[in-house]
């Protein structure tokens, strides 16, 4: 994997978008001080919110997430993931670079999942970047939004800290095999009450499926209009994976389902 | 209704605002990952979130927000509303020129109340604008907002589609004549437990006028200041409407109120 | 206080970011509304939301959000703070000048703890800047942001009312002397169920404190990774001031606790 060194003699073109995804909620001021400061030491610069409502300190879901919106922004984006129990411990700030992408993250396993086998890792220098009065417990806006706003204003992801292979790689739940099908734990629930899993179309190719929640058998179909009004599906929702849903209504209620809860697929024959 | 002609020769000044207005939530990363495409494709424009808490598929308030935000937006704004019981279905999308502003959403009545007389709307051309591996569930991401980002950029709206007349209008809830009055049902409670409702001022205009809820009889004043802090009113609210308010209060809670709750008004002699 | 006049003489060199600090919600359009003004008045400046979650017509936490907020912003900043209750009656709106940045906001006691003694306060000139067809129950909309627009396009702040010294200057909540110790209020929970005060660290310096709260004894440490997961625990926060949290957890639930509720610190002898 010595696509880094490559990349250390590439271009790094920031794009002036920068996104920000947290467990922070916005009834404070936490992420609008994030903002302040990225537009303190980066002028210009677009902040975007990926969310805010991740549950707190829910890694999986954060990575989830800020896997899910990456290839949809420009080449040159720099993606802030603060998902991070650890804050105030030693732990170590990552940042990555991933398909003309740049990536700050906790090493905590978020960022594993979202990054593709040609990405290369740093470890951020925490002591170049971090605010003069730096707290113990907002590392968000004393120390993750100033390399971010370095990174959006021109400095590449190789030039923020020292190359490494020792970082947490984390992991997504996963379907497991059973006799004639597969279990999958949902992942969460999403505004609409859509139970959404990480288990791609792929997994599901070549055969037919009956899929159980709850007691009920739902149809595998294309999409909210093939079944009727009030009546459970489950489909490959827009980000690729198993999703089960009820048209014009909450699977998440209806089924009393959220995050964990065992959906079964079994083949036909 | 020939001023669609005349502004196909006209010019298309965008502002490089984009408005978003969704039923997504922002727990998810939908709205998100839409400004990504959006920022991907028309580098520098200002995404301005108008609201995403619509009720699921509450076509109507959807309609209403946008009517009452349409005006306070610059010239060449483009306006994204996706409330969309029908995504992957038929349904068309429609593309609207109005008083020098573009607005798109889907062919569900949420547009019809937002226009002007002049409006000419446009059946868009979703094969054009559709991002290429398109969802069956997500078009706010897929289809419309690539062509938001297309209009943002400069494609005029009557070069996104062809004109149609056939689209559906949809309406708001209206009041009813009642012997001596008026009966109209609260449209939604905002934030604040204000009911608002569809009743223009200017129906009330040229009488004197008794509003009852809930058993009592409520003052129509101007302001919050003309009752007492926890005094039941009634008023004309920001958009021009009446409202039924609670000074320093909640009028939602007050009086067990909500969507589709009726007011009575009787004219005093 | 003659600073004003100096700075009359001086240089208003605006940012372009001006932020946004309601207890308006997110669920309707009047944040977005206010953005439409605000871009149409003053193209391409970027807003900023602090926070839109106060709680209804709490000017306290307001004030407090704000403090926080302002120096993490670039120089040139203008910052509109609307909880407002006397929305509609003959209550001043102010302009103040303070570090470089502009603030406005209601006369009702919100910017007296955020500005610091070199401030210049002015009295806005409500009737040059309101939007021709003035509601009375949304001057967020119809006078704060057009004001606002004004100041970001480059109107220094002592052009925009005559200076005044007649102003509400409100307080924030103190701690109160006991006996062998303090006892605070609790200002707020925030998003993790911290429970956020007023008590500035340098008021702890000097001794070894205990911490009081729900019958529990505290420790007061440096970070959260400093006790076990699971465990209450004293800091002094992000915001440099005394907060109550549990590691991985909410102080909130765990103590039943909120807005007032009652914190003990005895020095230890």
């Amino acid at each position: 994997m010595d696509t880094g060194e490559a990349q250390r003699t590439g271009a790094w073109a920031p794009s002036g978008v920068v996104t920000l995804l947290t467990d922070f909620g916005t009834a404070d001021t936490y992420v609008g001080v994030m903002k302040g400061v990225l537009l303190d030491r980066a002028p210009g610069v677009q902040p975007v919110d990926l969310t805010h409502a991740v549950p707190p300190q829910d890694v999986v879901q954060a990575s989830w997430h800020l896997a899910r919106a990456v290839d949809y922004f420009p080449s040159g984006t720099v993606h802030v993931a603060v998902v991070d129990p650890g804050v105030g411990s030693a732990r170590a700030i990552l940042v990555a670079e991933d398909r003309g992408q740049a990536m700050l993250a906790p090493d905590n396993g978020l960022l594993g999942p979202v990054l593709s086998p040609d990405a290369t890792v740093y470890e951020l220098d925490v002591e170049r970047f971090a605010l003069p009065e730096r707290s113990r417990t907002f590392h968000g806006r004393d120390v993750f939004t100033p390399a971010a706003a370095a990174l959006a204003a021109g400095l590449a992801p190789w030039e923020a800290g020292a190359r490494t292979d020792a970082w947490q790689r984390g992991a997504w739940p996963e379907a497991e095999e059973r006799p004639g099908g597969l279990v999958i734990a949902a992942l969460f629930a999403d505004h609409f009450g859509n139970l959404v899993t990480t288990l791609g179309a792929s997994r599901l190719e070549g055969a037919d499926w009956s899929v159980q929640l709850g007691g009920e058998e739902l149809p595998l179909v294309k999409t909210y209009a093939d079944v009727e009004p009030g009546a459970g599906l489950a489909l490959i929702g827009s980000a690729g994976t198993l999703e089960i849903s009820v048209r014009e209504g909450s699977a998440a209620e209806r089924y009393r389902a959220g995050a964990g809860t065992p959906i079964l697929l079994t083949k036909r024959t």
